[in-house]
């Protein structure tokens, strides 16, 4: 399996499956009690947009396709992520958060990765009127929180794993560094190469990332990067708020603007703001060193296999 | 209006939403911290499903269409509940709850309802070798801490609603004390004749509700119904785990087996459980007394409106 130092389980199967899980309902509860004490409202998932991330142009984010679904005449996107329905609920709520289940159908060959699902749940979050540096810092306050919160959970012991010790602040890395280094494969190289998690900024993607307006071809965006193999945590950036600049990136991309519709509509009025979503089985598979992310879901949505129900 | 008894707020528009949202988010809060706190493991929801609920053969519960998506050569639905998931995850883990986003693509006159929606959220949570009186008991205990709970949010102030007084132990009926009464629609003037919530039971409907094995024709499910005209709160029920009898009432009720394959792979190896789930947007809109249950969302989703984004 490429990815993640995977480890040999001590106990197996169902007993197994059980400790992942156990863990997992207590990230889960750590989470929502992180945000509800930083005061941001919590709101609901929607599965259903107008329009939705075109999961591009990175190469790497390539599906089978995107699910489109008529209903009473109007056609609506199965989610791939509420990028751009947070940045209207920044805009009328202020700070806020969702627990965000997301589909992506995924090709099979991604199965390999060991970090890539057809459906999963993100922690999406975004700030009004906020810089990176502001979201960067309140990820370190979260994991250094879920880290002392988790230390003593049963999960570690049974599962013979050590407890997570994170010890922010993190190093920061150009994505030009990196490719420098080593080449333009350079996540798994990398996170193999560090012991603790790791920052990654400026990266070329999608329209609603913001580009430095003083520096056309630079991005102010930020992944967190797990170490030991585990590969992407994080995504998060500074959004595009200015309409031209927006419309003017949707041209560049060659994205079709039929789908961004219902989001250019409201893109006269929008605010500036910055944020990120992490994905929760990839955060339990990184503490416990699953083999493959889909080890920590009750109901494996592994691509190309076939789940039980 | 159709439905609840909505109050003429004192504040309009976005004050307004604001206070909704608010409550809202304080409302999913203390889900999780009571489910965290009575031992419950939290699930991640599931939303593609290889067999989803039927919705049927509850007249009531009609729908344009259920979303069928193909994927690699696999079919699967787009969950309009994880019921038959959850007969799986009480089998395996024991008692789990999950905050599960459902589709329904309602007819666009349901919108007159003042409760129907084309996506929503539920608690839903399931007990192993539990009987209906444990949910029921569970669920007032709900209500009770809720109530105590959010006595104090500033969002009632604001909308000049009082905070809610729940206090249960609860009336239950059967369904044929109350079609005696108000007849084949009793659900809304029954709604109407309460001041506290209260349980209708003996409801006959999908083949995974447990039909009575001493009395044919009658069902050990139950249903909880605000008063003021507010209708369905929650659905529950014991769940037939006999093989043979999940057969048999998937033949009775016309149901396509092809659609259920892989849940009756599984129906050898069910145990006995009962539960629940209810709808946040659904219990929002009853505490702050909202015309309509999407007035409660940030992205409203009502049958026949266009959606913002």
């Amino acid at each position: 399996m490429k990815g993640g130092e995977a480890r040999e389980p001590r106990i197996v199967g169902d007993e197994r499956r059980r400790a992942y899980l156990d863990l997992l309902s207590d990230v889960i509860y750590e989470t929502e009690s992180f945000f509800h004490e930083e005061g941001f409202l919590q709101l609901l998932p929607v599965m259903l947009g107008r329009s939705t991330d075109p999961l591009g142009p990175d190469p790497g984010s390539s599906v089978v396709k995107t699910v489109e679904i008529d209903y009473l005449g109007q056609r609506f996107y199965l989610m791939n992520s509420m990028i751009l329905h947070k940045q209207l609920a920044v805009r009328d709520i202020g700070k806020i958060w969702i627990l965000s289940p997301n589909v992506r159908l995924e090709r099979p060959e991604r199965a390999a990765s060991g970090k890539h699902l057809f459906e999963f749940t993100q922690a999406d979050f975004e700030i009004p009127n906020a810089a990176g540096d502001e979201v960067r810092a309140l990820v370190e306050r979260f994991f250094a929180r879920l880290g002392s919160r988790l230390r003593g959970h049963p999960a570690f012991r049974s599962l013979d794993v050590p407890p997570p010790s994170f010890s922010p602040p993190w190093a920061t890395y150009t994505t030009h560094e990196l490719e420098a280094r080593y080449g333009p494969s350079w996540e798994e190289p990398a996170s193999r190469a560090e012991r603790q998690p790791f920052w990654v900024t400026c990266h070329r993607r999608e329209f609603y990332d913001r580009e430095d307006p003083e520096r056309p071809g630079h991005y102010r965006n930020y992944d967190l990067v797990y170490p030991a193999g585990f590969g992407e945590a994080l995504s998060g950036a500074e959004r595009e708020w200015d309409p031209a600049r927006i419309r003017t990136r949707i041209g560049r991309d060659g994205i079709p603007p039929a789908a961004y519709e219902a989001y250019l509509e409201q893109a006269d009025h929008l605010v500036p703001s910055a944020g990120a979503g992490f994905g929760i089985e990839r955060l339990v598979r990184f503490l416990v060193r699953a083999p493959h992310v889909g080890d920590v879901q009750l109901f494996r949505r592994v691509p190309g296999e076939t789940p039980s129900l």
